[in-house]
């Protein structure tokens, strides 16, 4: 990997215990040497695991040092022992750092309803913090400590060449459904060495965010957990970005947050396939999105191409019960760029051939244009196997 | 079966070539012997089927003689081609069965995109006509005839003392998900010998399938033909019904659809549990049905239950991104008469105990109560097995 890595940030992951089953890091700590300021976006779920609540009445910041994450356990449905934890581990971070403990955020993911092992992580961030650095070692040894049932770690990051000076914007994420043993969440980490205001963060992350990680999906199951945090540090960098590298910056962080959120979408349980979905020609951009996350989270278009099927018909009926009125006469479709379905009406093609195209790649792209406006959205998910249910319908609580 | 069976109408299905790998019955054909009211509730897709757009412009009506339904050809989106051939099907009848053309209605449902062999379904309709008659086995064999993946036929019907005299309400319905080749769909008949006008049919009819049919999921995917039609033909009981009468019929109505709705869920593709959904103390019945739906389409709910998993976190977090605002503190959810959580905090309880219980029976009962008001909402689905993706991922258009 050749990845940019910001400067001003010391990142460590180790494995203290909390994961039983397995050796794999659970404890990632992430410390800048100076104040950054910190956005965060939470998961939309009316029930929000300890570490969500806390976090978002930090967010936006000023003033942050250090964000502590843990693996294996989501503190989450744990009530007020639960908040307690939360906070604790905040102070456990403030002990070891010699910082605040208010400077400190959480994010936590795992098994859900399950009080904390507190002296693992406690064994865990000490050890954590007696070795940070800032090596693409130890960036992946932090992107590991943030996995549950992830496949592979996840990282991306851009240089940007501002008016200001180069500045690096990296991140980690993890991610690969709902997934046992209760859950799993959509955790990602962004930091910077660009300078930020709080609230320009904010607004960075916010519309970052809108166009990637709430563009994917594995099962359509929204965690308790999901957090998405933002620090910029300034360092080296002091200053007020000018309008053009804030527009620089923009970009980069969007591109970032789309490459993890990729990722996280082509690492999907039991995911054979990534399938990209593209509705184009929409009067809005929302309307747009409903029929991508439609036909994204239909089992029939996910087990279609799990089959290596170019079965339109899941596809159009999933994009017509969208909510999303259209005239369906206006629809066209293409799978792998091969155009099976247009003006609402099938056209011929060699389906063997391109069944053979979608068995044979790990990408698919299926493109619907409905010919009304120039509104469109973009949306991830992956497909639907029987490696998916074995996942899900074999773990006991 | 002891069904009892509605008079005045005479029924048939027969096998006439549409469906190619089978000898199953293909064609059921319904005829009212007297001019019956008619109501249809259809598919909230944007892409509707040829004989959809067809029974839409026809109901509700006064002068409805017959029904003409075939299955394993879905005739969608199939052009102008494919509205000729379903008004062709309502001529056919009306000529085997010297009855106006436009007192017949279409039902459809199988493979999309295809056009109609209209020489079989010519076959099969003089062949259906030759020996209509309203025994339990040509029910049964109209029940068969509407029938795809279907793996038993379904029925339902009751007996009604009203006061102007017994009648009779039973009803055929078919579907098992949105499955292949490319599709199934939901469709009901329901025949009644009580008098009704056609404005009171289609408001009895549009409350109980909302009750019923529109409470039902087995992965989500809305059909293009999905047709619910209700005949009533007053026969040897003419007359009007008094306001009592009509409650009584409406009550029967609604159950009937409600018996044949779980007789769907309970037939989704690979089912091998059947899950009721109840969801009690919300502020209002919308609320209570969008929470429901939320549970019954959550992937991970469905294989925890196919795993014979207590996961209650899988389901209270399902209920939290429904899209409804609640106090998670209030939520209690018990399975099988379990209570496993209450006030927002899990209980202890025996998991093996409840898993085994799971395991064992077919139906799985998931009681969400939420303590904010008095409204609530019952919904049916399926758990999600290998067998439902290896039945629609393993088939190929």
């Amino acid at each position: 990997m050749t990845i940019p890595l910001p400067q001003g940030y010391r990142l460590n992951g180790v494995h203290c215990g909390i994961k039983q089953q397995s050796q794999q890091e659970d404890v990632t700590l992430i410390v800048s040497d100076s104040a950054a300021t910190a956005a965060g976006v939470y998961t939309q779920n009316v029930i929000r695991a300890a570490p969500v609540e806390l976090d978002a009445s930090r967010t936006p910041a000023n003033d942050i040092r250090a964000i502590i994450v843990n693996s294996g356990n989501a503190n989450a449905c744990t009530g007020a022992q639960g908040d307690q934890d939360a906070i604790r581990m905040t102070q456990m971070v403030a002990e070891v750092c010699h910082i605040p403990a208010e400077s400190v955020l959480v994010m936590s993911t795992g098994i859900i309803g399950t009080l904390l092992p507190m002296d693992c992580v406690q064994t865990g961030i000490q050890a954590a913090a007696q070795d940070l650095a800032s090596s693409l070692q130890h960036w992946e040894a932090a992107a590991r400590g943030i996995m549950t049932t992830d496949l592979v770690p996840k990282m991306s990051g851009r240089l940007v060449d501002m008016e200001l000076g180069p500045v690096h914007i990296t991140g980690i994420a993890k991610g690969s459904g709902m997934i046992g043993p209760n859950m799993a969440t959509m955790l990602s980490v962004l930091l910077t060495d660009a300078p930020l205001d709080a609230d320009t963060a904010q607004s960075i992350l916010t519309e970052a965010v809108q166009d990637s990680f709430h563009c994917i999906s594995v099962d359509g199951h929204t965690s308790t957990n999901d957090t998405v945090l933002l620090l910029a540090n300034g360092h080296n960098r002091p200053g007020t970005l000018t309008a053009k590298d804030e527009v620089s910056l923009r970009q980069a962080v969007k591109e970032v947050c789309i490459d993890l959120a990729r990722a996280i979408a082509a690492d999907g349980e039991g995911a054979s396939h990534l399938i990209t979905i593209d509705v184009a020609g929409s009067t809005s951009c929302a309307d747009a999105h409903k029929i991508a996350r439609a036909v994204a989270n239909s089992p029939l278009v996910k087990t279609a191409i799990a089959g290596a099927d170019p079965n339109w018909g899941r596809i159009v009926s999933a994009a017509g019960y969208a909510g999303v009125p259209f005239d369906p006469t206006g629809l066209d479709l293409a799978i792998n760029g091969t155009m099976i379905y247009q003006a609402g009406t099938p056209l011929d093609f060699d389906a063997e051939q391109l069944s053979a195209l979608i068995r044979d790649t790990f990408e698919t792209s299926i493109v619907i244009t409905l010919h009304a406006g120039n509104a469109g959205a973009r949306f991830w998910t992956c497909d639907l196997t029987n490696e998916y249910v074995h996942i899900n319908a074999d773990y006991h609580t």
